[in-house]
């Protein structure tokens, strides 16, 4: 079970960017989205694009950090630009267990970097949370993505244009 | 040589994605930065994050796609959820050409797909342009991320803290 933790969202600034994380989640493996932050529209739209894509993704916003990371019971890696290098780091975590991914945004709290099983960097360079996380859950899984078989739709791979599959469901 | 062309850029609402593109872009080891709408603002950010951190990566907005496309010899990659599977798509192009990687926002003209040499995506899944950019780029260069050593500070990777040097220049 891999929960994301999004800490740092402010819904006026951050909703685009919080957005990619979350789809990045979803679409990378994890089960479960939490964000420090309350932001109702954030979970409906992220709820309306599971019900059209699938995939049983859980998304709660207003989950202080603190409490969500002393109570997990499991690893918990932190991504920043500070941390251990990606792979040095992922050899030292256990895929077996139940893994939190905390993803800041510009500033984080010391106490983030404590509370972590360990800092994980991808690259030690400023780039994007979205593209470390995708980076890290990529990699993690062994470059698998999952596959989501309960969606209305469906996509079929194209070098040259657009293919998608409209699944019939018995409420449309 | 490779450049990224992002397309679909409004200043307003896009700096941010935007920003995280380019960002990405250079840490993932493109050599030039490509934006179809003008954004003076953003061209400055980006350069003043190469002061401080280094390597040659160049931006320039206001670069028409059509043309920026039509004139480019070399391979296109368009990154959508539409396109071809990842890696079958990365065996069928050439490390050793130049590559011009075109990253869309929400609406992507047909031409873009047609002028594509081919069309690539990171999962079938709805997610976002940055995600896919770093993916890409990550595994085009056999997930290696390029080193930047003109950088004024540098960052040691630490599973506990934050390590930084400063690296003193005989200007500063």
């Amino acid at each position: 079970m891999i929960t994301v933790l999004r800490i740092g969202h402010r819904p006026e600034r951050d909703k685009r960017i919080t957005t990619h994380v979350a789809l990045v989640a979803r679409a990378f493996g994890a089960d479960r989205i939490l964000i420090d932050t309350r932001d109702p529209d954030l979970e409906r739209n992220f709820e309306s694009t599971c019900e059209r894509w699938g995939g049983k993704v859980t998304i709660k916003s207003g989950t202080k950090h603190r409490e969500a990371m002393k109570s997990f019971d499991g690893q918990i890696v932190h991504l920043t630009m500070y941390g251990e290098e990606l792979h040095k780091a992922i050899a030292t975590l256990d895929p077996a267990k139940d893994t939190m991914i905390v993803v800041g945004a510009e500033k984080v709290p010391r106490e983030v970097y404590e509370l972590s099983t360990i800092n994980v960097s991808v690259g030690n360079q400023p780039h994007s949370e979205v593209a470390a996380l995708a980076i890290f859950l990529y990699t993690f899984h062994g470059q698998k993505m999952p596959e989501f078989v309960d969606g209305k739709m469906k996509i079929v791979p194209d070098p040259r244009g657009k293919t998608v599959m409209e699944l019939e469901t018995p409420d449309d």
